[in-house]
């Protein structure tokens, strides 16, 4: 496996393999990979593309009072990982290299980015989609991955790749989760053994809305409140949001007569989880 | 030469001349092509280049109350011209081929965009930017050509392409201009008689300003305003502004030292012309 920390190594590597024909296939990532991502690597692999992986924790998404700084990173384990999952390149670039000025473009993805996530971390998705538009410039690649976990994050990267012409194929890969069911990701390092028992309370109270709009339950606000009753039942978590909305586009939803995303951010201590479930509404007979 | 409206088109023929080692020069068009266009296409078609043209009357960088309707389009002369330049394609997109959706991307290039032409416009330099952004992704060019008339155009997307990291050489032309000294525009048309008459008045002043600072003015503000008092005695021209910036990004300036940049607008009736002159400053001996 190739590694590089240079922007112009990595385009010269890559043009090499465009001229001879391959496509490219392009996970980014801010690192400290789990299965999760390493899922994504595998799907990424199996189009037998060229694979670049990307490991930057982009400074630009995290807000003043946000976990920037205590981010985990352990960039030697995930250059062990990403090798033994057979990526072709490794890009890790430093702050500075992705930011040499100070940057005064960005990219928004308007409607889509105040919501959810976005509400509560202002800037949060500008950055995300910023970051990602020079990482697809630098990158070119044919095809990128993106896990379902982040699906306003999903979403908005799609709909930035459709409104700009952007050529590449926006490819999600579902969320991995710990055989427990708790949603994989870096932050889950942060929690201490209770509160990583009570965050199982997040994907059992999907699992159980799911159900209940599977048994004909129609109204959004009803299976938010039944949500929000078990999480501060069954845990101390600090929830910040839980909605119900349309699955293609994130907007209301108040009768559930299409596909939905129910998605939700709660804070167990000072680490806050996301999780989210996409649930197809059947048909009425 | 080729023609298309159609972006899956452009694409395949760029494609095929990317697979055949062949660099892509671009000049993005409103149309109505007159001799600064052709200086544009002269220099891009030097660089032997596969050479797109692009014709599109962008309706997200005009204001409400501007000129979107009125804006002068004339297709067929134009498909003319550019055969006659050699160009090897014409990309002339329909409105919905390049916005079949509401967009809800949009590039911002903060600071540069405000000031200026960004001030009476608000939101101008985002539809400039967006659009630029968007055809920038479809015909992926190694080299784009842009007129420096457009002098703070030129600085926003040359930005734009350094903080996104777009693989592209911006590439700047300087101002063409009728015999009589009229920088060249294709709102030209719109001016009667008395009106492209008084309009000399504009290259005259910056001609007046720039002799001036090399006969040793150093005060932006007095330059300003001996431009602002040619204009408003020798035209019935209404000035929207006249000002003296720094010429590399546009910041205000008190003391002439740097080379800067004259910029002026001015409205003739209904119809608002824009000039300006990059003014070295000879070092004091």
């Amino acid at each position: 496996m190739k590694r590089t920390s240079r922007i112009s190594d990595l385009r010269n590597i890559i043009t090499e393999e465009k001229k001879r024909g391959r496509k490219i296939a392009f996970v980014p990532t801010m690192g400290f990979l789990h299965h999760g991502h390493l899922t994504l690597i595998d799907k990424a692999k199996e189009t037998g593309a060229f694979l670049v992986v990307s490991i930057f924790v982009n400074p630009l998404q995290f807000g003043p009072n946000e976990d920037l700084t205590r981010y985990p990173r352990d960039i030697e384990r995930d250059a062990l990982l990403v090798e033994a999952a057979g990526v072709d390149i490794l890009f890790h670039p430093t702050v500075e290299e992705m930011y040499p000025e100070k940057m005064v473009t960005f990219v928004e993805v308007g409607e889509l980015d105040e919501m959810l996530c976005g509400a509560n971390r202002p800037g949060h998705f500008r950055g995300v989609a910023t970051v990602v538009n020079k990482l697809f410039n630098i990158v070119q690649p044919d095809m990128a991955f993106f896990g379902q976990k982040d699906y306003q994050q999903y979403l908005i990267i799609k709909r930035m790749v459709t409104d700009l012409n952007l050529p590449i194929q926006i490819c999600p890969v579902p969320i991995v989760r710990e055989d427990d069911g708790l949603a994989m990701s870096s932050r889950n390092v942060f929690l201490n053994p209770e509160q990583r028992q009570e965050a199982l309370v997040l994907s059992k109270s999907l699992n159980e809305a799911e159900r209940s709009i599977q048994m004909g339950q129609k109204s959004a606000r009803e299976v938010e409140e039944q949500i929000k009753k078990s999480i501060t039942l069954k845990s101390q978590g600090v929830i910040d949001y839980v909605e119900v909305r349309d699955a293609s586009d994130l907007t209301e939803v108040t009768d559930i007569k299409r596909p939905v995303l129910i998605a939700l951010a709660v804070k167990f201590g000072t680490t806050r989880l996301i999780d989210n479930k996409v649930v197809e509404v059947k048909r009425d007979v």
